[in-house]
């Protein structure tokens, strides 16, 4: 524990804003969702208020029941925890001994090598091919390490790009059969269909995760699931936090999964955004990344001291966004898709941010 | 992994209910409030819930700086988490390899020894003595095992007894020095004064845990803190799930603690349901433990078997109480205080149900 750095996956923008000494105006950097939770869900957690006096259901029945319905799995493949963060660090716990290699990305999200770190794994990291996950390189470096763990979001984040179901299935098999696979799957409701892989939970060695927290509007309520094959539910089972979920949480996503047009409503509203920052980085000569996210990386050039400026300077002008960690992604700033009114707000601080760079 | 149990520390009453086939009409089995939350606890969560698109602020400021003052300590001798459940598994991952000791009493709080299991540590438990924790027997173990850990909870469950201040001082200097105390305080806002031990952060041995699950009504809303040397902390700070905690839980919990009225008058009413209690036992022949906790156990008598024949005739009856698990506290009943039309129609119940056992 001692050797262990002190240091955080992020910096919350809360923690900037007491940095700055203001409030900003403009909260587009951590993927939260400008179009809220669904009324259904609004409604259902109000509710649950009333009851906040009574733990929830350690069990989590009725939600992973409606979970197990919508992706037609059963009930014992179904894991929920207080959002993707959670179960990352469960997993590394009961997949990987310490000293043991984990394989991700360089540049990938942070929080699954604070945990792969916290619990002592050894970290490898493979870099990005053209702004997209290497997929070829992910796999090689599992067989060569023999890696316990390998993580991919899909779509990506911070880039936003993607790969197809079929390539994905491609890499799934190709992985040696000492590997797990994390299928981060926060952003999957932006994606195109293409993207989406039929749920296997027979497959012993892949793990889908999926969240409330970004089409469903619910990061600030925490909670998400993993799919995956029984026995690795049945681990998670031995380990995890059983009254670790709020009644809240609970009763919102049990709720928003009921309102399937609400998240259809979002997707679209969150794709006409994407469309936007598109064609806002080339009226500014910028090129952007396409993305299946609720985000656009918009590529400053240069070497990371163009984008790490204006992340500076938006920061100034009362804008929160983050920028990707490493080379050469580093020459993006990520901007996450906020209401029609808050992206021409951006358009018009960011316009006035690149002439002073 | 493997070499877990598939075991969970508790059935949750939802499990129970579903197994009956029928809901409880009274459930005071989980030590909840019925007494519910501060008025402005409720207000703040409603408002919170507007805003739970939102990631709740990972450093939780806001409400650090509440407890802080509240205590007279600073804010990086807090450390928030979704109740102390979290902060137990938190506490022997940070401070317990696999193999080594941990102390703790026989019957105490399972989830404690369900996280000790779960990261492998060797857990030794020490009879109570005539009800009460035996701190001597849990110092001597200490010391002959040389334990990193000692839970203690000051107020105790499930017996509801407790230790005055002095002597849980006495029991701390009394600990060898390479022994941290876990001080678990869940119940101490229904304990007499004569209970209560100044914060002494600087201490480097001694967790302190709140919750504010108990009198302040939250249990669903999952939150909670300790209050420790800086040191412990920082270590908790490398391990935490740094976005685990819901914005409408910081937020109520921060206006719970501006409304102390609210939990004056809620340990008030527990108090006098704890009188009912006393009575009801006496009147139905029975002897009662007296109780700093929002709960009474009484004393059926016997091995166990009559307490465990009286827990399943009320749970008929739709009343979810627990019981101790352990011999020889298994010949009580654990009933948390109800509302008052609760307690008496737990009266009602629990007189049928005695006749019959």
């Amino acid at each position: 524990m001692e050797s262990l750095p002190a240091t955080i996956p992020f910096v919350g923008p809360e923690a900037l804003e007491r940095m700055r000494g203001k409030p900003f105006e403009l909260r587009m950097g951590a993927n939260e969702s400008a179009f809220g939770v669904s009324p259904l869900a609004a409604e259902a957690m109000c509710k649950a208020i009333e009851r906040s006096a009574w733990y929830g259901d350690p069990e989590g029945y009725e939600l992973r029941e409606a979970v197990a319905n919508l992706h037609g799995v059963a009930m014992d493949e179904v894991c929920l925890a207080g959002g993707i963060d959670e179960l990352l660090g469960l997993t590394v716990r009961m997949l990987v001994e310490p000293g043991k290699p984990v394989v991700t990305s360089l540049g990938a999200y942070p929080t699954f090598n604070y945990h792969v770190e916290g619990y002592g794994a050894a970290l490898h990291r493979v870099p990005y091919r053209d702004d997209h996950i290497d997929l070829q390189a992910l796999a090689d470096a599992a067989h060569q390490l023999k890696a316990k763990l390998v993580f991919l979001a899909n779509p990506d984040n911070p880039m936003g790009t993607w790969h197809d179901a079929d390539t994905v299935q491609a890499f799934i098999h190709a992985l040696p059969s000492c590997t797990t696979l994390i299928l981060d799957e926060a952003y999957t409701e932006f994606a195109p269909d293409a993207v989406h892989i039929p749920m296997d939970p027979n497959h012993p060695r892949v793990i889908r995760m999926r969240t409330f927290s970004k089409a469903h509007g619910m990061a600030g309520m925490r909670i998400g699931y993993a799919i995956a094959h029984r026995d690795l539910i049945v681990g998670y089972n031995k380990i995890r936090n059983h009254f670790g979920l709020t009644r809240v949480a609970l009763a919102g996503a049990l709720a928003s999964l009921q309102d399937a047009d609400f998240i259809t409503q979002v997707a679209s509203q969150v794709e006409a955004g994407r469309r936007e920052y598109y064609a806002l980085a080339e009226e500014l000569g910028l090129a952007s990344i396409p993305s299946a996210t609720n985000f656009v990386a918009i590529d400053l050039g240069g070497s990371g001291g163009r984008a790490r400026a204006a992340l500076k300077a938006l920061e100034d002008h009362g804008v929160f966004v983050r920028m990707p960690g490493v080379a050469p992604m580093d020459r993006c700033i990520r901007v996450t898709v906020g209401l029609p009114e808050e992206r021409a707000r951006f358009a018009e601080v960011f316009a006035t941010v690149l002439k002073t760079l």
